[in-house]
């Protein structure tokens, strides 16, 4: 700041204030991102098969830039190596009188995750070792995988496995284990920068609703949302993987742009119900992503519970890891684990709604146009400006300074150019979305400029 | 600190212990402060004109090394401008019956604050819209004013404006808007070094005792006190300014010099009510006048409040302002604006008093005393040096250290030269007015030397 | 961390994992070190003289490498110089009927501490001013030294000395004042580095259990346990010495050595009780000592109490004098200054255990051991590595991931190489008992390797 007394507030630099408003709810887009979700909810996907390519394209319909990528059976990715492709076609399991005791066609949780093909005929005692039941959650269906050591299994609820009457049973599984691939998707939309944002979910889980599908229609609904602006400071990257050896197999191929470019990144998942919203730091737990999050989140939803990193259990396991450290976040409605339905087939179209969803979508696009807004300003003038003579000031002095003046006079006294919008939001606060309109005016009167970057 | 194993502490460096000694209360000030108050409570005063100047001659009285200065009409100041100077001489209302219902004689806050000149007959309904009054405090007048409008009006008690007639009125205002100047005052108290401490206060509201006269004598009395001392290591810079534009007038004059040598600052306001205290930190929080202001409360009133700078409302607003910054904080008593009578005609003698202007007056002389004995200190011998022979311990060991022997052994592990005097009371818990006589001891036996600065 | 897939873990850096493991609980050397204390409780300890050459032999004879060392009197140690070495053979005070009222034989408390020679006759009124007694503990012989100040006096329970009858009394006190030294031992046992961990006790109290013998037992048997293992880290340099005296006079002859090369202290003393356990930080609170301690402690003995260091009162005043500074800390069960029967006859060999003792042992035995482990390791993976073909995962995924595997997941997510294996503990929350074996099942595998130093 030069100290000369300026006439008038020095023209600020030229560089344009955000044209992005703080998003309004759009209740029509909550909608369609239910209906969505309940398209791809029966589809049974796996850490590879047709299930994944079967819903990656049905989002591809909606956003044509995402692209299918393939990471063929054998390749290795860091540690780890691709695995044959499975796909099943059928299963059932028939009991001593040739009922249908178990049937794939009524639920895909049916049968464990990468089972081996089977058709054999055994004692219910021989059969017991491969079924799985709850005793806690008698009703439900739990969802098992064994993907790296050969088996094969049925899943049931407890009440119709303690139904089962002694005798000779039949299980059939018609599945294929075969050179294939590892398939994903990603959409890079650019912006006037380079940096990115990451958005990653996962779709690997069969019928499951808060935890599977919630997270792709909900990030697809956020691409479609920011392809449609006019203009981007940052450049997106949205990345649909299977769970953990699919962030692997996308990292072992883009880590190096990744960390040179990455600003701030969310894992999207566990965001369809109607309960409160919860939050899962990134391991360093003060990155952008993370200061982002808890701006909005405490603004929008002040309950919301924060996690630990030491409770995390999704993607951030493999893009928050030593030597990766990309700055990546969760923000959640009901966290993986943590609510009953977790993991069995209560987790349905019911766990989830249109509000619960469109929730977690408004608040990600809160979330997205504060990063978009997250200039550093700093006033032009030394000492308070004249804001009377802008009408940015009552001209009549009485008792109190009136309170529609505090957060003009609070954002002015802080702007030193030191801190980004959301530390002047903290220290201030003043909510990002009415910081927005009145750093708007000061700018249109001269009276604030953007630091360059 | 070297090593070597020295027969005996090494000799202090040379540099004396500051002579000044922890202050007492002297009643006979604060009695004498309440008189000055009580002088210059009548005076009108206004961001301009006579008052001001009457204001500011009285103090020159006092302490004659007092300047006046003037700033003329139409001089920028940064993004402001010196208004024409207002000078009122006569005001009042007749009513249908020729009474005068209100009278400027009676208290001059019954004009608005740069009313422009009148003398018209309206009815009661025009009048409405000139009258100011406060249906929550129906027996006060309040104060208003319109510096930056051109506006005529009147305030008065809202029971008396309920009480007014229907009927024809009669509203005089004798006052004139002229090319003038804005009139302030500052006083400069050499120092041994060119470093500065601050005080800060304002002269521009009528007839109001706390949130006015308060602050202008009892800083007068601080800047007579300093003067009498025989030396002092900072230099003083006293400014008595109008609130608001003439702290930006000043600023515009002095910038320069303030930023270079400031190393704390106060502004001196609300300081005569006999309610608790409370501060109100600078725009950093952190510097050296809210590091003493703290240490200082938190040993003479630690019930103390403290406020947030978000609450601020005097002129750290512009003393703290990003590219002005300074280290300026404020100790008041009652805080401006949380009080009922708070800008009103409340706000009267009955509101202040000797003890309440004395207890100010004190608290700032422990606040200086502290700043000027704020060295860093170091001791001079490896281990802790024998005390028991320089009479600074017990020579007969009992079972417990004694409690007088306690702070000395604090103060000496602690006095590594990276701590002042400020820092090593934070952490040793000792308060300011037992570390200095015991650092005197210690430095007179030469077991603890001044750190150069 | 390098950026390339690497199809296997990078070979391991080729440094071992410490061979060390974490001590198991050993009851008999918790009984031999009891047996220890009572064999020195009985010796007339003081700030010099024989009893401290005895306590130091009979150590000697336990960890015969330990040296004994003699300061003459009249050497300057810093600002202190040593006094004449004191001897005591006989003391007694003869009633009006000839009967010993007082006697040193049945405890060495009854004599002031470096009291002067004296064979003398004196009325009831004029011995008074000699005796030293506590009302509050009427029943307790108070401990009393005047080592600076040349006095006499006998120490004796408040009751016995109500009981005095009038009359002419015997005073004998048979001790002597002479050229000599003042008596100390070290033991520097050596290890892989010269960085150095100290451990520090002090031998000049007489018969007093806690506050005495259990410091110079205990620190023993660690010093035998540390000599008995085929390799250490670090070097250990134990110290028995006079307390304040004692530590000045052998900082003055190793204060270059200790300064580079101590990594961590400790002051071993107050250690033989069964009340829980406290700590007393270092001067500066945050030192690898401070750090060690509070991580042990609080998965041992989480409700340990924690001091501030100006509740200090043992040699961490030298230790970490300003100029000194050496990262010292006190790990005790009941602080000295803390408990009733400290610097009384009460604090006998009824107040210390075997189990108090080796409490404390094993407690220490732990932060070593957590010392020797105190390294940093880093993943050798990019992204998580393969858990399960290690057989460190299981290969079947229900619900949640296993309880077993979070740990080893958590410490593989903050292995980064930043942390040292306390770090890691602390964000990761897991014991650092159980991540060692963890973290050695790791290296084991590749997965993770040691940051050089």
């Amino acid at each position: 700041m030069k100290l000369e007394a300026s006439a008038t507030p020095r023209v600020a630099d030229g560089r344009d204030f955000p044209e992005l408003a703080v998003p309004v709810v759009d209740g029509a887009v909550h909608a369609e991102i239910y209906h969505w979700a309940a398209d791809i909810f029966p589809i049974c996907r796996s850490l590879t098969g047709e299930g994944v390519r079967k819903t990656l394209g049905y989002l591809q319909n909606i956003v044509p830039g995402i692209t299918l990528h393939e990471v063929p059976t054998g390749t290795r990715c860091f540690d780890w190596e691709i695995p044959h492709e499975w796909n099943i076609r059928e299963a059932f399991l028939l009991g001593p009188d040739g009922e249908k005791v178990v049937d794939f066609n009524n639920s895909n949780l049916h049968v464990v995750g990468y089972s081996l093909a089977v058709d054999t005929e055994l004692d219910l005692e021989e059969l017991q070792e491969h079924l799985y039941s709850s005793e806690d959650q008698p009703d439900a269906i739990p969802y098992v995988t064994s993907y790296y050591k050969p088996r094969w299994g049925f899943c049931l609820p407890h009440r119709t496995r303690q139904q089962l009457k002694p005798g000779r049973y039949r299980a059939v599984i018609d599945a294929s284990h075969t050179n294939g691939a590892l398939s994903y998707a990603d959409y890079i939309l650019k912006g006037e920068t380079s940096e990115e944002i990451l958005l990653s979910t996962y779709v690997c889980h069969p019928s499951m609703a808060n935890n599977e599908v919630s997270g792709p229609v909900v990030m697809t609904a956020l691409a479609r949302w920011l392809s449609s602006l006019p203009e981007r400071r940052y450049t997106y990257r949205f990345v649909w993987v299977p769970e953990t050896l699919g962030a692997i197999a996308y990292l072992s191929r883009n880590i190096r742009a990744m960390k040179a470019q990455t600003r701030a990144g969310f894992i999207v998942t566990c965001v369809g119900d109607d309960r409160g919203f919860s939050f899962l730091p990134s391991r360093h737990g003060n990155t952008l992503a993370d200061r982002v999050a808890r701006q909005v989140l405490s603004e929008t939803h002040p309950q919301y519970r924060e996690y630990s990193f030491l409770d995390r259990g999704s993607d951030e396991r493999q893009y928050c890891a030593p030597g990766v450290d990309l700055p990546v976040a969760s923000i959640m409605r009901s966290k993986y684990g943590t609510y009953p339905e977790y993991h069995t087939s209560l987790d349905d179209l019911s766990m989830i709604s249109a509000s619960g969803l469109g929730g977690s979508y408004e608040t990600y696009r809160q979330v997205l146009t504060l990063l978009e807004h997250n200039h550093r300003y700093r006033v032009t003038t030394i000492c308070e400006p004249r804001l009377g003579i802008r009408n940015l000031y009552p001209d009549l002095q009485r008792k109190e300074i009136s309170d529609d003046v505090v957060p003009i006079l609070n954002l002015l006294a802080y702007a030193d150019g030191d801190r980004d919008l959301i530390g002047l939001c903290e220290i201030t606060k003043v909510r990002f979305r009415d910081a927005v309109p009145l750093l708007r005016a000061l700018h249109r009167e001269g009276l604030v400029e953007r630091v360059p970057e």
